[in-house]
């Protein structure tokens, strides 16, 4: 068939499991473990259909309104995409565009190259070091763009804002985009450099801290001149990609800043919790600032662990790749779920 | 700014007007004046918030088993995306990479050159006759691809599916796009051809017919190694992009078969005693068999009828465009809203 001749090939990306079984503990794509807000629940039961017939505010109106009261940023700084993969995505399409190659870490966020490779966007990663920490050297050489995951996945590592502004000043004649997805875990925000820098733009989405990754929901923060060209290739692809729904019920979860503070506390708490006891078991991990630990064992390998796990219908993250295939990745569950996990670890390692 | 020399600058395109007042009549983004089906609203009752904490099922599996027992499709040969702009987008991404141009009407959707100029695909548009018809000769030279919208937007001009597969069978190298958002009007579908053809693919809508344009909802047909490849460059792009209450509220929609009839029929009648009263106010037309009208006066230009609707909060749609600058694009809302517009338009045209 010699249409197939002008296909775009990629490589998809495999996300991470989804079992359809009940009763699974399910520690593997680092979802929250916590419901969203109340205030989500009543707003559904007030959603009209009859509303669904129309187009959805292609400005996001009330989710957009919402986050500029909680981050005190304008509309003009406020990016809102289907989840922050879209946003990236397009922020990949949009200001990648130099044949110099756009710079990541060797050990990150899958996406990235998958994103590199579907635009054709030159790209160099830059390895960790032995600590799985990011050299800032590596990014002061000459580049068409730069994505850095802070903290970063898998490994949970959180650098200081120093850096990162390091790195920020270092390349005002190219994008640098901070990808946040794990931030409100105990880390800082680059939000307060938005102003300072104009080749700045921070990613966050709502799939983690603010439990919503079945609305697919993300979001970018930068100057108005960035956003904007963002906005244009958006709405020359897409213009209405936020439903109802996501729009309204996603400003819900955004009023209710109590309970997403309660909710990070929570989950902080347990993940110290977990740390402390993976320790005493043999495993060993950056310290991490996410809502998962990436661990590994002294002695059994993480594919074997990762299987015996399944075989008990707890499922955390595992790749085969080089230098992690020896770590699993384990979202932070709630303290019930991570006790049985532990105590189905203490079987296989004892 | 230095990092401005590799932004990708588009052409945003300019959605129709959404009104954010009260009472105005609102027949310019062809949308359903007709609420989703009532299965809706008791799936949105009994959607439970806390499944927004996980992500979506990224097989859309619920709206995938109910739109392929309504059409009798395998899931290998359907798509799923957010909106049908989103389906002819991926698709364009995907099939779109030859150094021949892509053909498409000069008069048609607006977002196929957007599209085109974005993925830096080259193009070359095709003149409707002065019918405001396809030329079929016009798609049988060398080409890179070829999307038809069947009806077309913003004529309503149906061709037969007679024609659409001499069409589709000239170019067994290259994928023909069959964009029928509109089809289910009074038109005919090219479904029943994709077995025949693996170079074709049929992509239709929620948001017309089904009344869902504030969920996005798109979908395309075809043999399953095309669809293949569309999953994969979906994938490798934004792995979940249907959010939960879109898959569920969507698969209802498509259920109540019986609901959908009843509407769509409401809706043509609607559209053919419109046209007999248009007609008798000095406006002429091409046969539309979508949920519009796209008609010219014979003696009052088109901008100053669109101008003086708005004020009185009438919305119809109007491009100041060469060929259609003296065109306006009048969706089909209740007959109660036709006839406040018929009344109207007779104080103008008197």
């Amino acid at each position: 068939m010699k249409w197939e001749e002008n296909v775009r090939k990629v490589e998809p990306y495999v996300p991470g499991e989804q079992p359809q079984k009940v009763n699974v503990i399910k520690l593997n794509t680092n979802e929250c473990p916590y419901p969203p807000a109340p205030g989500v629940r009543d707003k559904l039961q007030r959603l009209s259909t009859d509303r669904f017939r129309l187009y959805p505010d292609t400005s996001a109106g009330a989710l957009a309104q919402a986050l500029c009261e909680y981050y005190k940023i304008s509309t003009e700084q406020l990016f809102i995409g289907v989840g922050s993969d879209d946003v990236l995505s397009m922020a990949f399409l949009t200001f990648f565009n130099s044949n110099k190659p756009v710079f990541f870490p060797d050990i990150t966020y899958s996406f990235y190259d998958v994103w590199a490779q579907l635009y054709r966007i030159p790209y160099e990663t830059k390895a960790l070091d032995d600590d799985l920490r990011i050299k800032k050297e590596d990014y002061l050489a000459a580049n068409g763009g730069i994505v850095i995951p802070n903290p970063n996945a898998p490994t949970g590592v959180f650098e200081d804002v120093d850096i990162m502004e390091e790195i920020i000043a270092a390349n005002r004649d190219s994008v640098v985009i901070i990808d946040e997805a794990y931030v409100d875990f105990g880390g800082e925000s680059c939000l307060k450099l938005i102003d300072k820098y104009d080749n700045l733009l921070v990613v966050q989405t709502f799939s983690k801290s603010r439990a919503m990754a079945g609305m697919r929901i993300g979001f970018a923060m930068g100057n108005p001149k960035l956003i904007g060209y963002l906005q244009d290739a958006k709405f020359s692809f897409n213009s209405y990609t936020m439903n109802t729904p996501s729009i309204e019920l996603g400003a819900e979860a955004v009023k209710d800043a109590e309970y997403f503070k309660e909710t990070i506390e929570k989950i902080v708490s347990t993940r110290e919790r977990t740390k402390l006891k993976l320790k005493e078991l043999g495993f060993s991990f950056p310290d991490s600032k996410g809502n998962f630990i990436f661990a590994t064992h002294e002695r059994i390998p993480a594919k074997e662990i990762f299987e015996a796990l399944k075989e008990k219908n707890i499922f955390v993250r595992f790749w085969d790749k080089p230098r992690i295939g020896n770590y699993l990745r384990i979202s932070i569950g709630t303290d019930e779920e991570m006790d049985i996990l532990v105590e189905n670890l203490k079987g296989m390692v004892k």
